[in-house]
């Protein structure tokens, strides 16, 4: 049998070889939302089934398979790098070896189905249309928790995907502390909305997109993106995508209002500062992946809420919107940064602001551990949606168009991905909080454009630590103290002190 | 054993899970040229790779080439269509098994680093450095040659890649004929230069890039270029490539003379309709395939030439022009028609005009050849290609850059590529001495802007057969004779008169 550093560099091999694969669907991906022509559709989705079943091939190919158990046999004689290496692969590899292969295509099957009915009951506010399709979404997404573990709770073997060792109860835990720790904020925000709207229309207005464009360009520049090893382009729905290690961020330009597209860039950018701060020598492996899509929204939140939305952000971006827009000049640095911090309990989760948005999660996840659980039947979803929004935000939304229709994710089978946000936004409170007490004020560093410090800290703690830590430990790590919703109460309490200053 | 139908069936299924594979290498290909960040490219050379690794694993799967023998026995109990289909995979097949897979790993290695140097060898105008490369190249194209069919020449042999069915010897007797015929038109051409400049600078001036993008949208829109299926996007180096059926051309632009991107994109729009006029009920077959190189040549320079440089195209497109440029409304017609032809001898074979191109190719045809046979040393190349420019025009480059340097073929290890230029020019003269015999003068529809009945004309006679016959019996079918020099020298000498006229 080859040595233990062999086998370890034959599973990096065979974790590039996959790694290059799915570079390529994601480009064949990002290429079709954001310039390949509407004609080009069948034969595309064709190239990335044959990509993606090349893919499936390499992953459970009985001698990968066989090599990941062998190495993970001998997990405690491996190096502590390849340890986590191996270890994540295994996880991985664990939960789909358990999935049949006729599972995993009927679920993905059923998942493009939905997604396309939803498509079609969201524009028609037609929710009783989509019901039969999200009861089977939630009976498949309950078979394929019972083929990983059955030992477990659905929703905990789900949320795993997407938050590795949070579980359900956790969570209970912690969003029932954000929820009473919020209910006052509100409180308050209304008091304050009722003496007066909370914003101003300094960042409304004709933008052009072209200065808008290199305006965006700029932000992320300044931000710390590579546009070497990356692109900004435009796209109805802004991500971020990896081909390789070549980065891609989206947004979307709207003439009349430069918030959207700049909050989008920044958001993106989040994401992307992540991704370029992966470590590059290590690519392909656990150790060089994201470590959940909590600490992912955590990067992304942090740069969009903390640094963007800030007066420090503006006070030291102003000289070049001011050059791109000059129309701009005529606003108060007080009135744009109102502007950028607009603020009312409102329908949409992703138009919310910083103070409302949690509880748009908070809502969602207890309906979907509700309809998994089997405590909530679909049929109910839209009524119980309604009182919870009655019940946290103090408004209702009068269509399911605004309401239980608004979010594709449970069409798409993602139940259980919904905590990642809010999850992030308190990851983002108590990472700043830490790096604050060791690199200082981040207003002060944002006021004098040394965004790379904050980019500096944020690597050295969070990017280049990839899956070495699952998230709870990376927090711990990071911030000397396990995930807790102090930190982004008394942020959220700051920033509404600051609104309601205005 | 399964019928015949199945076994074909089980043909095309292979032939299309190949076309998916080649469309994606495309695609990569595609973003490399036009969007991809530079920091990409080591990752970008592995996803290439790995698609290129898997395409050969399957083109070279023994199931699949024991599919095609089988099938290729069964040649005449085939149906027509798809006797065209096995019959042109074979012949594929064939050329492909009789190189060993060392052959082909050290050829395509030697191509890339033979090219890499051409790059620096052109800049610093250094042939001595390239020279033994080029050695190494002809060597191993011998090699390729003798391995494929030992008994014919080499140059036969690779030829057939580019123009199946064409021999070293045609080329001579047809090119022999091209030089006779393109002698005295040169010669008038010089004597109408020695009275003064043949051309205008109407179409020199500033051009704004987004003005022009529109226009060269607009044109290649008219052409009957398909945007539901395709692109035009921007590279160093126009070029027309497939992502499955999704045709997507790139051009150039230079704001100082609007010629460079019309006539480029106008070009690759000529490419690009071929491929846009394709069978695509028979998408992946040879059937869908485009014929040979020089036929797709020929609709590139048809539409370049033919149609684009034509007055009766300027006398159309005039008012669109008018709207963009406004600066143009100065230039007579007359003037514009003489810009956008105009011609003298010279040195780069990618800036030739109409009457001389022709000439750069056989000189091309003459010293490939002979470096082959061995009756050329490449030490020779430089002495050789003066001597024959001279010759067939009158004029010498002072350096190698201007000379044996421009082009990149040779290094990239395309020998006999280039015969397919010219006779792309003389399939063109032809199939439009054709067409006008049964849909009336080309200016004509020109002028009126009826692009389509020219489009369809070449869809029915020569796009939808794909591989149905070969080149020149293509011809012959769309003509009615052998390809012939006859067309392509009296519409030259149309052209000069035209130009004499100016």
């Amino acid at each position: 049998m080859p040595s233990l550093d062999d086998r370890y560099a034959q599973l990096v091999t065979a974790l590039r070889a996959q790694a290059d694969l799915t570079d390529v669907i994601q480009l064949l991906e990002w290429d079709q939302e954001t310039v390949m022509p509407a004609g080009a559709i069948d034969r595309r989705a064709r190239q990335i089934g044959a990509l993606a079943a090349l893919l499936h091939e390499g992953q459970t190919a009985p001698r990968f398979l066989a090599l990941v158990d062998q190495l993970s046999a001998d997990l405690p004689r491996l190096a502590p790098e390849q340890a986590v290496d191996v270890r994540e692969t295994k996880w991985r590899v664990d939960r789909q070896r358990r999935l049949a292969p006729g599972l995993v295509r009927e679920r993905s099957t059923l998942h493009a189905q939905a997604r396309a009915v939803w498509v079609h009951a969201r524009r028609h506010n037609d929710f009783a249309t989509l019901a039969p399709w999200l009861k089977q979404v939630v009976e498949i997404e309950r078979r394929v928790a019972a083929a990983i573990d059955s030992s477990r709770s659905a929703y905990d073997v789900l949320l795993e995907e997407y938050e590795p060792g949070t579980t359900a109860a956790a969570l209970e835990q912690l969003f029932g502390v954000l929820r009473q720790g919020l209910a006052p904020l509100v409180g308050r925000l209304n008091a304050r909305l009722a003496a007066g709207p909370l914003h101003t229309d300094a960042l409304r207005g004709e933008f052009s997109i072209e200065a808008q464009r290199r305006f965006n360009r700029a932000v992320a520049e300044r931000l710390g993106f590579d546009f070497n090893k990356g692109r900004l382009d435009e796209a109805e729905h802004p991500f971020t995508t990896c081909v390789g290690d070549d980065v891609r961020i989206t947004t979307r330009y709207a003439s009349n209002d430069m918030r959207y597209a700049l909050y989008s860039t920044v958001h993106e950018t989040g994401h992307a500062l992540y991704e370029q701060g992966l470590d590059s020598e290590a690519w392909g492996t656990p150790r060089a992946s994201a470590c959940s899509f909590g600490i992912h929204e955590s990067q992304s939140r942090l740069w969009e809420n903390r640094v963007a939305r800030s007066q420090a952000f503006w006070q030291q971006i102003l000289p070049l919107a001011y050059d791109l827009f000059p129309s701009l000049r005529k606003q108060s640095l007080h009135g744009i940064v109102a502007a950028a911090n607009e603020a009312r309990p409102s329908l949409i989760r992703t138009e919310a602001d910083e103070i409302t948005y949690n509880l748009h999660i908070v809502l969602r996840f207890e309906l979907e551990r509700a309809l998994l659980d089997g405590s909530l039947e679909v049929a109910a979803l839209p009524q119980v949606w309604r009182e919870k929004m009655r019940e946290y935000l103090g408004i209702e939304p009068s269509t399911d168009r605004d309401g239980v229709l608004q979010d594709v994710h449970w069409a798409g089978g993602s139940i259980g991905y919904f905590p990642s946000y809010a999850l992030g936004n308190l990851y983002a409170a108590q990472l700043v909080e830490a790096a604050e007490a060791e690199i200082g004020s981040i207003d002060a560093l944002v006021a004098a454009g040394e965004f790379g410090v904050l980019l500096n800290w944020l690597r050295t703690h969070v990017h280049r630590w990839g899956q070495t830590f699952r998230p709870a430990d990376l927090v711990r790590h990071a911030t000397g103290r396990p995930p807790t919703p102090a930190p982004l109460l008394d942020y959220l309490e700051a920033r509404l002190a600051f609104l309601e200053s205005i």
